[in-house]
């Protein structure tokens, strides 16, 4: 036999974790839809001139790139070949790479179509993006991105709906335990700003990111490194550690940012949001503001947001915010501001796994399999399946005229809840023997009550 | 403005290409979960060795191959490279390739899980797959394939779902005037028997497909050429061209299959399949046999099927059929029966487009918009798209506060069916102001009178 195998760092996925997934994706999609977002797709490949210089040195080193196709060594510089340099023959052998995430492609759209587009554009995408990191527990190379932005409008209502979006995704997943981290970069830039590091705020920004991982004295000593002093480091662990309600780190902010703009305009902006919020009538449930969120990507410049799911050994599970320039990397005249949320599909569901609340109904199974004990029972089985189908109910019958141990065997392994039984005395009276899998009770029934009972048993979940 | 586009062959789907695309995938996915098939999904990159050798030698030079990551070079035989032997070449520096159909990734998920697939196993995989052919109208290098598969029965029950799946399908997307092709191969099979062309039988196949494309006198050519005598052909012409009933076929070839034995195995499984499908009750509507039809993939051993939506300038949307071998390019040793049928969803929307035929409710958009005429009317109308929301109707409030024409356009523009307009008298009366954007028309309702309204009218569609 061949050997075969998966290409490192990707999976199959089969019928029972599809039917896991395809929860999670439609719960959010739908929510997505509910507020006003509409699809997009873009192709799996773009052109590397969209790509590259967008993600970072380390980004463009993670790009899956693709060999173009015939003879890719025709128009190839043979020297950078021959001498090994295989970072500028690259760029003569391959003119197109795998989407790495969905951002870049939307800003791609978005500059393409943007005499189409009505703005405010509002539009969610789900499609796997690809990165040729190495692969360890939790990360792949192929995985899902789940994505909603708003482009064309600097109003907060935006950032006020990402918030009502995350919980209405939750509530629909049935996850209860979670919180909802968020803070502004200008909360962030205005503690530069008091420290009179603004020209530094980047190292600022990236240290207190780590903050969770490594602890306050690692950080601290990155800051030193950094240039920052004892007082400076003081005076932002004084606030960064503020503990009090959303009101009192307001007003203590207020008066910290006495003297800075930038801070201020943080402040402002997420007191907006919070009123926003009361002017919808959603309650501050899980709601947290944290001064220390100051989340990697270099690209945000207001609100920002991260989820973590509550007692589950795994990261934050969404996270997005506000970025003054999504499309200047395509045309600097063109300045979009806009907001985003993704959902991190993979992480929710090992969440959801860990604490066993998928609905227990979150099955790809047939509801019914038609067994059969003769030839006349298999015959009047395929009317009663299709009877079936026709209401509506997922069914199948066992192909194949074989021993019952067989066809039940299948049942049970394929988690079929419902067995139908035909034999003579079925097909003589028209009353079916219903077996419940779970209990292995059996009833005689009539078609017309087991349809009845199965649809309102579904319509139940 | 750095120059941007698409790779050649690849497309963007927008918000309306979308919900059009999404009413399509939604109402076949339905019918393959009706009929119990549980959803499979791959990775979009499979090793090379897994792919190549799989699709002739045409289909290899078509697929897309991926760089390794990293230095490359490092490995590569350079006197490949500096001789410029691409070929060999490519397996130096690409272990990986992309998905070119939906079957291969298939086969080998059930190779590597075959101790835990309780068999028969069906699936169904909706996923895009890339081919590096040279683009043209209707053609593309990224395209969703859309499949079914059973496999681990030669059970004809599986044909005759197939047959009724497809009917399903094209009821639930509104195609009422298409055929559903059937024949076997052993039907050629015998056919090539019988003008002992047994070993020739390929030749046979490759140009009776081309009888649609070509015409009879192009394919007679091309046979005389390959070794067929005029006899032959007269004989051959005269089965092929036989006009009659689904009985009358099947007679005039029981006679002229005798002495064929492969001929009468086909025979006789296209009358079981006719017999079964009357089991289920089904009309023979929509379904022909046609005894010239060949289907070019060589790997189809016994029902073959091909769908045609009528009065399209589209060739064939649909097809499948039974193959023996499934698994056997990975493992020899596995016979493994299945029968398939795919769905060219690309097909069917230009198809469906061309007979404008798409349900007029097929949108992505919101179906309320809230315009406010001041800030008191921005106000009330965050609680209320908010409480549309929570009745389920997907609805968004335009997030800056600018003059009403503005906020009409987006409307407008987006095809977003219905406006509330929320100004100083509504927010004292609680009545709201409702402007249906097709007709013009405007009511003045409470918030209970509009949802109850457009949740019948949403539920009617």
């Amino acid at each position: 036999m061949e050997k075969i195998s998966l290409p490192k760092g990707t999976r199959d996925f089969g019928p029972e974790q599809m039917a896991k997934r395809q929860f999670i994706i439609d719960s959010i999609k739908k929510v997505f839809q509910r507020y006003g977002f509409q699809p997009l797709e873009t192709p799996a490949m773009e052109n590397l001139s969209t790509l590259t210089g967008k993600y970072g040195d380390e980004g463009d080193q993670l790009l899956f790139k693709i060999l173009n196709s015939g003879d890719f060594l025709k128009e190839a510089n043979k020297q950078n070949l021959e001498t090994g340099n295989w970072k500028l023959a690259t760029g003569d052998i391959a003119e197109k790479g795998l989407r790495y995430d969905l951002t870049v492609p939307f800003a791609r759209y978005v500059v393409m179509n943007r005499h189409e587009i009505a703005f405010p554009f509002k539009r969610y995408q789900i499609q796997p993006v690809w990165r040729a990191d190495r692969p360890q527990k939790g990360r792949y190379r192929e995985f899902y991105q789940c994505d909603a932005d708003v482009v064309g409008t600097d109003s907060l209502v935006c950032e006020a709906e990402i918030i009502l979006m995350i919980k209405d995704a939750f509530k629909a997943l049935g996850v209860g335990d979670y919180s909802i981290k968020i803070n502004h970069r200008a909360v962030l830039s205005g503690l530069a700003e008091i420290l009179g590091a603004r020209e530094n705020e980047n190292s600022l920004f990236v240290a207190i990111d780590k903050l969770d991982k490594i602890g306050e004295e690692k950080v601290k000593e990155e800051l030193i490194a950094r240039g920052f002093n004892t007082d400076s480091l003081a005076t932002l662990f004084e606030v960064l550690n503020f503990k009090g309600s959303v009101a009192q780190k307001m007003e203590m902010l207020t008066k910290t940012f006495a003297n800075s703009e930038k801070g201020k305009k943080g402040v402002n902006d997420l007191s907006e949001v919070f009123s926003l919020l009361e002017n919808y009538g959603s309650a501050f449930d899980h709601v947290e503001f944290d001064i220390a969120l100051a989340r990697g990507l270099s690209y945000y410049t207001g609100c920002i947001f991260e989820v973590k799911i509550n007692n589950v050994g795994i990261g934050s599970v969404s996270g997005g915010g506000r970025y003054d320039n999504l499309t200047a990397v395509f045309d600097a005249k063109e300045k979009s501001s806009g907001v985003g949320i993704s959902f991190g599909i993979d992480r929710i569901y090992d969440a959801m796994e860990e604490l066993k609340i998928f609905p227990k109904e979150t099955s790809a199974a047939s509801t019914i399999l038609i067994t059969h004990l003769d030839n006349d029972g298999f015959k009047y089985g395929l009317k009663t399946v299709q009877a079936f189908r026709e209401r509506g109910i997922a069914s199948e019958i066992y192909p194949d005229q074989v021993k019952i141990k067989k066809q039940m065997e299948y049942a049970d392994r394929k988690k079929i809840p419902f067995v139908v039984v035909i034999g003579p005395e079925e097909v003589q009276t028209k009353n079916l023997t219903l077996k419940k899998m779970e209990t292995g009770n059996q009833l005689k029934l009539s078609f017309e009550e087991i349809a009845t009972a199965i649809q309102l048993h579904n319509n139940k979940d």
